[in-house]
């Protein structure tokens, strides 16, 4: 029997209607603000014919109204498609036809992008909307109903629309605050993108915790550090390159009501741990993906060196095993990372193939290698194989070389992640030539059609790509020539 | 789909095994010694025969031994049917034939009552308990499935059993914590019985929770006093009459860590809560029952003078309305208190017809009489329209009056409870004669068949009893005339 719960924003909002829901600039809105926001949007979508069951895709920066939307969709039991604004129009077309969905929401900023929208897509610019009426919608929701898509790439073929629903996103509120707790006085600082699921989490958790978030357009250290400082954010998500940033800039300790630096996108390197640990930065070392809807496996900061490369133990309803095969992995056995929790989507929207092979017997494959201590702990070696984090978006090598694959001079083409101060990682391109094509003449093909941190900073000419008996190719080997050919440049 | 999550133990005991799980007296267990104590109680219990499915009674004080076989059971899918050691073997027997319990583990203490089993049915004495092994059980709960039986009376009838899941006390350790907030450093200190719904759930919120309790087989004022002091135990849970003896004997102001009396068992009076804001004692009042798995309803400490007698707001996952008949009710507009929520029982264990009538269309209906304010807080005026609370005890006059009916020499029966300055509130009986008998015989009747807190502690013969015009008891006049009689003794 699938569980119902209130209508979150509307309880939130009948709870706790004076506490402050949302900070940003110079803004402040409280619960009761919020929902009401939340039912002007939603009368106004509504009017123009947006109904229960279809799909919405938003192209919104952070700020409060991306915020009053996303709720208005909820309201009126519509998924949120949440599009990443730093994809190209090629990128963003697919993903609105994949998803069916019925509108388009964008900043005024984005009018101007060669956008091909479905036939029965309609679309909105934020100042074309009309505030004049409101009204009430749903008074519950549905746990098994899906909340919102967001799209993620494999390591081959299309990227895939992952639904998440009201209770993943439920789930994951839950299983984030048994490990982190939840104490009154909690300010969560939100300075990544609302369109990915470690931004999208936290305005969950803010209405079912009665939580403020602060949310940023742009994560800005000085800003950050200014509030850690005087005690005004308990929480922050941040990825490496943000950490680094942080930690450079500071030049005062945090406030003791400063406890959770929470610290996603991949394993942290140990110099930056151990000056974490110097100046008394609580650091949570975490691992999740789209799919798990955040967080599924977290180190605790008394753990971070002793576990260095952990990401943890898994959250509370969460179980995590190691296969290969059908066959269960002991400890320190590297294999796929497959896990099981209320917090785990049923799948991938329009994509029955890949769900079959993604998800059995209720568990989900990750893809991700790793292996498990003899504590339980997590030590995840590879993301999907050969995913490259960089500046805390996945990049799938897969999806560069298909590109790189259609210009009409390329025969081979193989992608890898390589080291960078400022992005922690960035894309490197291998390839075997029909005709060499001048190097600026690839990054323009590639930057037409991909997001820009998905563009190779390099490209590689080679006589074949290192590649297995059944001809996969070999990315770790490509990594030894990167690394090779460093050595001899410098 | 029913959602499954690790078994609670295990993964508490898998997470933080050197976490501190139970006080006792000088006892300490951490979570990993309190599962490998389970699992040991376990496998005896699965070498006596105990299967999946089957259901068990345990007849148990508060102590160690009694957690550990709750939670025995629990990794054996054994639905635990909690007695309450207050009962007479006759209320007893009732309990165990009615839910087909298969097993009685009871205290020795205990083996003297005249106890009839139901012929499949065996009896295990503490102390005939064999642990020579242990095994794992089970990996995974269904929140769908049935952890615990309760037997509650109503206004009319035999008691039932009510059936609470996995998923009940999830959810409502869910709500508790959402709105009590989780600090690494509680202690939850557990004076009430765990045969009640407000002890057990303490013990569910500490697996689930990670969080130390401190049980007593007792209620205590000057130990709870001293712990209170000296900030050894953050919450806990009262009745009235346990908190007027605290503050009766405090002398020292509690220490800041201190953060939650939560206060259950109807109203409190004003003085009290005067008394309490004056020491700067933080009072969570609570309306809650057996078939909402604990607390559903909560006022904060802020509200508590202001919003004098009411019980504040439903938890998070949880809606209230007030209805009568097929209309529900605007503020201020007294009627029965109806509530919904993933905490609340699917029913009673085989009583479909009284499942029909108290659970419609997902609702419960409590029998309890209360209106809204327009702010949405909760007054509850009469508890089962007539139910006594009798130091935390639910006493219900119906039970109390079939009884006396049942005696050759009465006619008719009504049973009102009135105030009690240790016991909050004690019943009273009316009754009409065919021939009157002595009043220690009537007792010594009740006694026989009647928890000692449920045999009224006066009888008082009347002509008739006050009925409206379809016969029905008017137990309001019953009180009226009781305060009379009262104002004319004194």
């Amino acid at each position: 029997m699938a569980t119902t719960l209130p209508n979150w924003l509307k309880q939130r909002a009948f709870l706790t209607p004076d506490r402050e829901a949302i900070r940003f600039e110079k803004e402040s809105y409280t619960f009761g603000q919020l929902y009401e926001a939340a039912k002007k949007y939603a009368h106004y979508f509504a009017s123009i014919g947006l109904q229960k069951g279809d799909f919405a895709a938003v192209l919104l920066k952070n700020k409060p109204t991306t915020i009053f939307i996303i709720h208005a969709f909820q309201q009126l039991g519509v998924p949120t498609v949440l599009l990443n604004h730093r994809l190209t129009a090629q990128e963003l077309n697919f993903q609105l036809k994949d998803s069916h969905a019925k509108l388009l929401v964008c900043d005024d900023e984005f009018d101007s992008l060669s956008l091909q929208l479905p036939n029965d897509c309609q679309k909105v610019l934020l100042h074309q909307i009309d505030l004049t009426s409101t009204s009430s919608f749903r008074s519950e929701y549905d746990l098994d109903e899906i909340c919102t898509i967001m799209y993620t790439s494999g390591t081959t073929g299309n990227p895939k629309g992952v639904k998440q629903s009201y209770g993943n996103h439920w789930w994951s509120a839950m299983g984030s605050s048994l490990n982190l707790g939840l104490y009154e006085q909690d300010i969560w600082l939100c300075a990544v993108p609302l369109f990915h699921i470690s931004g999208y989490s936290i305005l969950m958790r803010s209405v079912i915790y009665g939580m403020t978030v602060h949310l940023f357009e742009h994560f800005n250290e000085q800003k950050i550090n200014e509030l850690l400082v005087k005690g005004e954010g308990t929480i922050i998500s941040v990825v490496s390159t943000m950490l680094q940033r942080l930690l450079h800039d500071q030049t005062e300790p945090y406030h003791s009501r400063f406890r959770c630096m929470l610290l996603g996108g991949g394993p942290a390197p140990k110099p930056l741990l151990e000056q974490c640990r110097d100046k008394g930065i609580p650091v949570f070392q975490t691992y999740g993906m789209t799919e798990t809807a955040s967080q599924i496996v977290t180190l605790p900061p008394e753990y971070s060196l002793e576990k260095l490369g952990s990401a943890g133990k898994p959250l509370f309803p969460v179980q995590i095993m190691i296969m290969e095969g059908e066959a269960i992995l002991s400890p320190h056995k590297a294999g796929e990372i497959i896990v099981k929790g209320p917090n785990v989507t049923s799948g991938y929207l329009h994509r029955e193939d890949a769900n079959r092979e993604s998800f059995k017997d209720g568990w989900f494959h990750t893809g991700d290698i790793g292996y498990l201590d003899e504590e339980g702990f997590l030590f995840v070696l590879d993301r999907r194989s050969d995913l490259i984090i960089s500046g805390g978006e996945n990049v799938y090598p897969a999806e560069i070389e298909a590109t790189l694959l259609s210009h009409p001079q390329v025969e081979e083409a193989g992608v890898i992640g390589v080291k960078d101060e400022k992005w922690g990682e960035v894309p490197v391109a291998f390839l075997v030539a029909k005709q060499r094509a001048e190097k600026e003449e690839l990054s323009h093909f590639c930057r037409e059609r991909l997001a820009k941190f998905k563009t190779p900073k390099e490209f590689i000419y080679v006589e074949e790509l290192p590649r297995n008996a059944s001809k996969k190719l070999l990315r770790r080997e490509l990594r030894a020539i990167f690394l090779k050919g460093e050595r001899n440049e410098h």
